[in-house]
């Protein structure tokens, strides 16, 4: 059930059934020279429907612009800077909360989205306890991150070796391929890639990565990969969610 | 060309032709028993994403989620605090504006969100000319409201007369129609529906328009009707757009 | 009653009596080379003095320096940042609400404050909501333009047609001439006059405006026009004001 | 020479004399059962305009409302909260800076405002560095209080003894007299006023000072004496500018 | 008994007895050419933890860095923004008030950080009233000056005149040497040392202190007058404590 | 080499042979009914000086408190929330650049400040690029979590098993012994402990770790595995740290 296609009485019936509901959260950036800038929105959304379908919950408007600071050295970046997303979660959860959710998985395409998503939560649990509302410390929010689950980790490891890299990996472009076949990209990959330095500022990143990816090769991404890690994921996440609505 | 479709390096050719960037921005909240709560979004995405093949131009990610406070009395209603938006619209402007970005069209889904977009505008116009931005001072910024076009707005008028009413419009619903003919929704309306109030807070408002209405009446919206009022707003904000870019 | 010539037991009486209040709201902004730096506010406080004395009701102090970002390429401008702007607005309503205020009326003197005000609306309704006030959710806050009053506006086309324009207009420096008659002040002022640019930055905004003027000629304005405008300006806002009273 | 009254040329202009400027900055809250809501506002803006006379300076718009939480839980103040105010001026500042001011006087009405101007200049001061400003090293803020005057305090003293108090003042209340007779109130004073608690909460406040006094006989209060106050601290005021001035 | 030695039970039992707590509050920054850059901490925090011992009051955290931008022209120094430290106090109280503590007595050991403690305390007695705590509008907080104690501030001038200073005192020297007689620095210090000047920005304090010291002499300082100024100080700040915990 | 025991000029003399310091952050919270409230404060300022030592690293002053949330149900927890300690290491860090500063290794005590101060990073490097600071974008950060380092991770294992737990470690407790003889306590120990639960709300991880332990038994802690844990921690950040000043 999409948020966007559904009628708030629609959504007022499907609190009588479930307080749970599924946040799809990505990002807009640079992924080297053949990944598509929208790559970890994309992956995330269409997972999360994934999720919501098999498990009958509600997916809400996926979260488009993330943290990629980092990436701000590479035209079509765009990025909210941590306090500006803290604000963001915070008002998102915080509206749901006092029309009854309680439950928040968000479903995350983008390692950088982490540590801030976190510290979101942190913060918007203490934010929560201060309204008075009804079950203002009943409200609990987990991350599934898609590319970290167990069989995707496992398929990548096996077709890729350590091509997969931690950046525009052959994985994630093989998800966007699988969606949108219309949008696979050709370009020159150069055998050298950069890996291994830590992520600090925009223009250190470009400096250590310049053509954006982080040790990986792409170009052994395909659609037909793409569609086994889109299933591994959706399964896998599927199993999380359901275990997170049964916790108390 | 769509942002998150394009690689890096496509962008960056782009911008050798072009500084403009169009930007959706919709709402996700109530639209009545029978609108989408995604309307305003759906709207403005299919919309910018028609200007931008009309005019060439990049559109970037939609931003789903916009500032409708006084609709969060409803179930399924998100909304950012109005400083959280600005805070957000500054971000996407700066990180664009580092990359070369000048001109930005946001077309626009929703009413509610035309303040705070404005008052973004002034505030992120400040910030850039104290960042020593090669182009700070040069950035633009211009909101196209698709529903208040002017052949969208005789249109409706020919179509509907005061059944149009001003939120859950027949006019935004048939757009979502012809777009989602799978998720056409049936529900009663009742004959008579709340107008004419000013909007304060979400209770106050939810007191006065118990049904999320206001003054419309949306069961007059056909499919046929969307593709028209489709057809009509991309061709005028493609008009704006192109001048925009002219504008010196 | 003026409150800052009142004393608490006697806001504390009015309170028995009525819980509105009246705040002007103007700015401190270059009104070409012959309009006051204070235009908007002198012109907003003796307004809404004027409505005051009218409808019995309370005028708070005047808000002097409004949003007015764009025009701070010229000397003298004093702007708040649309984010400032903002919490004061919402620590005025906030401080007041918890003493029992509902009904807030801004009458404004700048077009440039519209927008901003508008959001803090919405931020403050939110946070109202927040408090556990006894009438947090009844609080209500409306605009009233005095430049946009339909006789204002009827009267300035009539005396001045479109060299009325915009910014610096006769009809405002009119009524700075017969509040401030002292304070008339002489410049040669150019025949030709730009119009038609939109606002953006406040370097763009004076590259585009050399003398601070939007298509006005200020030097049709007298001091018995002004008188003229001032009384239809109380006139028209004191019934909107009497009318926002009796909303339920 | 008022910043309100004054024209952008004119300012252009007295900028190549002087890059100084005054700020006059009070309060509205309750003054007790007999002073008035706007004391603070209305002292502060006298004297700085009297001190503008006596050399020369410009002076701008009145800061009417300042830091005055302690004093919400009586009906008719309006409060800032330090972090709104510190946001407020250094707006003010920042904005006038860049405009080629430097020497900021801010002369005071009300004691509570001391902490957070303070803090708000070391804000701004860090902030300005921050802006590559021509002389954003160079801009220097002082405060001058009215009834911290040397002379203020001596003739206070001389007049009241200890009914001088530290809120609601006979002198400040007699500067009202003096600017204002036509709003001289009268209420019964008891004898008996609380003194000595030290400041917390709005609540706290007016549980240990419930008629708003802070040891203060009002009652002493007479026109005459404000026209003395006034100008004592006028002339006291004006030497302090001027050496400010001077200082490199 | 020190909060960071003690359990969360023991801190329960103590809150039985007593619901106050000291907080020291110090700065890192420059001390001229042979102070300590911790002065400030360390003095606050001896002192503090003698206060403790003295009155069997719980001792919390030291806060070692405050507001010092003034001194950030010189490396070494660290500086909170006011609005950073407002929000860390706030912060601080609200956590434990929470938890029951409602008399917060923070011995300082900074001028710098006198104005912003107080606005941070203003903005939290506002923000805790919001928060519908139990004891929210009975929280108390002072500062202790431990400089600033009448028989220190006698002390200093019997035994170095003028040359005593504000800031890099021969006092707060002594009695870091007394306390980390290892640590006591050797350095040419110039018989004349600036004094006088106001403090405005950063460049500009450097500018006119030039080795950092404001009228003192160090020089001057032994172990054996930081014992006595040590002594004092908690002697004087222990009564004052005892009758703030007495006071309603 | 310890920045509060050290003067200006020896920073300066420092900054000629290294632009690295270590900065320890711990928390102050609830570390079950034997850990000491200080644990992670403590544990992260001896391990960083055992650094500083070993490598001539300078160290700055312990960030006593920090994100710990989700431990303010118990009393003498203090926290601050994420957005506060985002500000406090941008102002941290931001000082210390403007000097020269450009390698942070944070020797944190506390996991739950790793997400927070991940995202303070990055915040941290977006704004120094805006600041056109010389070393803006070569500033750098790292977090070094001594309870992570293999070797500690190996011993915790050998020595403890499961019992080790994640929060109230006996491993942690045990450097705390070590450094605090004194400051050992007993009390009974449930051998049945929770563990197992994610964390979100404060009130919610007091119900499901109702003594504040997370699977751990700190009664198996003794002063010298407390010695072993610090030396082996010591010895590997030292040499983490050693690599991060080689890096480019």
């Amino acid at each position: 059930m999409l948020l966007h296609l559904s009628t708030w009485p629609e959504v007022e019936a499907y609190l009588q059934t479930s307080t749970g509901i599924i946040m799809p959260i990505g990002s807009t950036e640079q992924h080297g020279p053949t990944g598509l800038i929208g790559t970890d929105a994309i992956c995330a959304e269409a997972i999360a429907r994934g999720v919501g379908e098999t498990t009958k919950a509600l997916v809400g408007p996926t979260i488009n612009v993330g943290m990629a600071l980092h990436h701000t050295g590479f035209p079509g970046t765009i990025s909210l800077r941590p306090t500006t997303m803290i604000s963001l979660i915070q008002d998102y959860i915080t509206t749901l909360a006092k029309a009854g959710f309680t439950k928040f998985f968000f479903i995350n395409g983008h390692g950088g989205n982490i540590a801030t998503l976190k510290a979101a939560f942190s913060q918007t649990y203490a934010h929560l306890a201060d309204l008075n509302l009804a079950n203002g410390d009943r409200v609990q929010c987990q991350i599934g991150n898609w590319f970290m689950c167990s069989e995707v980790y496992k398929l990548a490891k096996e077709l890729y070796g350590n091509q997969e890299g931690s950046h525009a990996t052959p994985s994630e472009v093989a998800v966007t391929q699988y969606l949108y076949p219309e949008a696979i990209k050709q370009a020159p990959l150069s055998a050298e890639v950069a890996s291994g330095y830590p992520i600090y500022s925009a223009a250190d990143f470009r400096r250590h990565y310049p053509d954006g990816r982080m040790g990986s090769n792409p170009g052994l991404a395909t659609p037909e990969h793409g569609e086994k890690f889109y299933q591994l994921a959706v399964k896998e996440l599927s199993d999380v969610y359901t275990k997170f609505l049964q916790e108390e």
